[in-house]
């Protein structure tokens, strides 16, 4: 399936970079440079997933060279990351916002479902929002993130996930330098203390 | 970084279908097909990882239309296939050989690494193997993998897995209608029974 949606994150690399964190380095690298970190450490072994990307051509300029004349960007059939941390499977998705909350409709329906389910089945699902406008990070998981996705479309209920809100049911993910997003001291704090 | 390998399995789709199992579909469609039935019975949550795609150049013909002109397969830095089952991070190569023997040369290190990692962290870790000229299919894991693959350089080592050593040292995988391959019963005797 062609999409025609904005190109993903992933793929402006090209453009300018977005100066959002601290160390002026954007949302995506910093998530990526924590994540080698964690690998390097032997903490996690968590990584982001190629984009998809639905090849129609390809050229053969020289023996056994491949050159893809003709693709696409599909939708993403699941979420940005995933992988395995103190022995558990864990599975996220990504947002970064320019706005003080967070808007549903700026996550597809069937990444939340995935997340559910990975919930379901013994592993760890949320998702981490980046506001840009007022530089903090918040992991929610699944499980708080869904009582107010699941209500969206009904009267008087929200549609987005402020700040405050984030503060409220989510855990705060403190920026240094090495690891630019200190993420997995927030999933700590949610999945593996004696709350 | 470019590679000028023989294109991954994934990438053939276009090309003749190999029929190498009982119901005429390719191995890599079987594995496809099973994690789907997986999926929708709720047993677990695998998916394979999109090709990995270093795109250098894109197009707009229309406004939020991206078309790719200029593309290159990279190297996978994972596997395969990675998700959730039975609460536990799982994750796997999956290799095919037209040979009655399996050669080392034929998975990349890296891939090997990051198995070992993988069940270093209290994951599953394995490879899946499909002896396509005998029509058998095996897992066999990464612990019993790495007993071979980290002397295969040694001088009257073996350089190969041949069928009957996986036999010996992995589980077979039983072929059927739906799912094609039902894989997740031999991960159950090699990492859930009480051996």
């Amino acid at each position: 399936m062609k999409v025609n949606y904005p190109i993903p994150m992933a793929n402006n690399k090209n453009t300018k970079v977005k100066k959002t964190l601290s160390h002026g380095i954007d949302f995506e690298n910093a998530l990526n440079l924590s994540n080698e970190y964690y690998r390097n450490k032997n903490i996690a072994l968590i990584y982001k997933k190629p984009t998809p990307i639905q090849v129609v051509r390809v050229d053969y300029p020289k023996r056994s060279m491949a050159r893809i004349v003709e693709a696409y960007y599909k939708t993403p059939s699941t979420t940005d990351y995933n992988g395995v941390y103190r022995g558990k499977y864990i599975d996220y998705e990504a947002k970064e916002t320019h706005n003080v909350s967070f808007y549903f409709k700026h996550i597809f329906e069937h990444q939340v479902k995935h997340l559910t389910i990975v919930d379901n089945m013994g592993g760890i699902g949320f998702v981490i929002i980046n506001y840009k406008k007022v530089n903090r990070t918040f992991i929610i998981d699944i499980k708080e993130f869904n009582k107010l996705y699941l209500t969206k479309d009904q009267k008087d209920c929200l549609k987005s996930i402020s700040v405050d809100k984030a503060e409220e049911i989510g855990y705060e993910v403190s920026q240094g330098y090495n690891p630019p997003l200190d993420y997995l001291k927030a999933v700590d704090k949610c999945y593996f203390s004696d709350k």
